[in-house]
């Protein structure tokens, strides 16, 4: 049985979009009363959380739905936090990726120098742009903890999810170092590439929110042992497929110019595939244009003609396929009840033949 | 009775000194060991914590203690967590206000520039710096509520202080946006100074964590209304000190250059009370000065001169004056044991005849 939106089944993406905004409009109260300005910062939030697969809401979910957890609403909260926590990454990124657009609008700090530049303030709109996002993915990391804790959870469930909650906070921000830095060093390869995406994407994205979804609900180990290895897989053929899409996305439905990655010069998995299979006057046609943000169509033309003349995007395809049917066997375990068996192998599809 | 280094009462500042030290060598095993260069994160916040007054783990430490707390480690955890918390404020307020020096060291963002600079990375050291700070303050604010969670006091305590955790954290964010958003639009006036500096700094330094202390060890509502009393206006009186140290503190002690606050054009109560009181030519002569980050140590001397001319120096002084009597008689009260008594007796001089 193939399931066509497995996020809405048990409507949980609408459940966490409803919790999340129940949970801004309380903390909106005492921050509005401190200032009306302050405000802004809540609403910027609420509006940035109203869009998004919310694919690790889901997936935490369903980690705790296949270990034996019931249908219930405080685990709709906790899933909630890995929207607030997902919210504070992609902010502190694109500020650090310098990005103008993310989910189809103005990045955070790009909304908060537009605010500068209307009012005609003093000093710079981009500096303030920056202090304000910070600040606002500030707040969405602190309420992603708070949701996490006031989501009506045991103690003891708590206590075991905090854990991996903790781990995998850390492990994000690892994964955002070891990124920047590996562009910073221009560090070739598709090891340290993998390496990046191992900590910053697939195990935050998939892996660690199935595991916090089981650890909450005390799952059997053979479960959890099952759910690690279906995420493992599925974080890194998603990731891989984002690595596509930062290529080959269709600007339209992916929000992002086309070729953005190779505009930004991002040495992904793909990337360092085709380098590492580019002859030498392929190389050098490549570099010219890769990481220059000015670079024309033209330019991104070639760049994207030599990934897919020397293999790259064939091989990844298939380094997907590899991995999407290991996470599909997993999904397909006796061990699993049918709904989560169904609903785990359907995310597959979704998180790997995305369009965006 | 005066207590000459109150902070050293109980060996608070060591002990969460050692605690801070046990609870980062612990987390960078697992960082490290996803790649050794990560490590980097955790030694500069450890380099980070060393230093500093420790002034707001020191006052939750008191506030549990006046509230009927025995000495004990579960709260020198909960007190380590404040310094986390400020480690995340300072290092993210440095990154907003550009500044290079903190703690008489390189601010993070420029440590970290400077390893870009040293490695001959490529792309902007600047950026690279900023983004490396951002998830340095991101990891310190993930620790500080893992310390306080894990800091063995019972879950009814450690509820009832989680409360005040969020809001105190919220807060600070929302004072801190106001502090560049007043900045920003250059809001003229003493009420609105003092209203950013109430949330980004009184509260949060003095107030918020005395009454973390007390809710921990859930103290008397008398004795938690007298530490809100002594925590709000010794909290102004901090703050005005710390105006006053941002104009006149001698930068051999404060780690900052001479006039810091004018320089970086900071609207403190203090300069807002300057302008109330400059005629038009005190006030052409301070604003072409004011904010220039560039300007030379005569112009610096010109604005001080004005600050002290205008009064405006001895009306913050007779204003701190005030706040530290009401402190004072509060710390009196027979309400409390004569220990903490002593101690917020002292930590009043501490708190606001400081030097840096």
């Amino acid at each position: 049985m193939e399931i066509e939106e497995p996020w809405q089944v048990d409507d949980v993406h609408e459940r966490v979009g409803k919790r999340l905004n129940e949970f801004l409009t309380v903390q909106r109260r005492p921050l509005a009363s401190i200032s009306p300005d302050v405000a802004d910062l809540v609403d910027t939030v609420s509006h940035f959380v109203s869009g998004g697969k919310r694919l690790r809401a889901v997936f935490l979910y369903w980690g705790w739905r296949a270990a034996g957890g019931p249908d219930c609403e405080p685990i709709i909260t906790a899933a909630a936090a890995m929207e607030m926590l997902q919210a504070c990454a992609l902010i502190h990124d694109d500020v650090m990726d310098r990005s103008d657009v993310r989910r189809g609008a103005p990045s955070v700090h790009r909304q908060f120098q537009a605010k500068h530049d209307d009012g005609s303030w003093s000093g710079s709109g981009a500096d303030f742009g920056t202090g304000a996002a910070i600040l606002v993915g500030d707040l969405s990391l602190t309420w992603a903890d708070m949701l996490l804790l006031e989501s009506d959870l045991s103690h003891t469930a708590l206590a075991r999810g905090k854990a991996v909650f903790d781990e995998m906070r850390c492990e994000l921000m690892a994964g955002q170092y070891l990124d920047i830095l590996e562009q910073a060093r221009s560090t070739p390869g598709a090891e340290s590439a993998m390496r990046v995406i191992t900590y910053k994407s697939a195990k935050y994205t998939i892996e660690r929110p199935l595991q916090l979804g089981a650890a909450l609900a005390g799952g059997n180990p053979d479960v959890i042992k099952l759910l690690q290895t279906y995420g493992i897989a599925l974080g890194q053929a998603f990731q891989l497929r984002d690595d596509l899409l930062g290529v080959f996305g269709d600007s339209a439905t992916t929000g992002k110019p086309a070729g953005d990655d190779l505009l930004q010069g991002k040495r992904t998995v793909l990337v360092a595939q085709t380098l590492d299979r580019a002859n030498s006057q392929q190389q050098t046609e490549f570099e010219a244009g890769f990481g220059k943000i000015t670079a024309n169509s033209d330019m991104v033309a070639t760049m994207t003609g030599i990934v897919e003349a020397t293999g790259a995007r064939a091989h990844v395809e298939e380094q997907i396929d590899e991995l999407t049917s290991v996470a599909l066997s997993a999904a397909a375990d006796p061990l699993l009840d049918a709904t989560s068996s169904a609903v785990l192998d359907s995310l597959v599809s979704a998180a790997t033949r995305r369009k965006y």
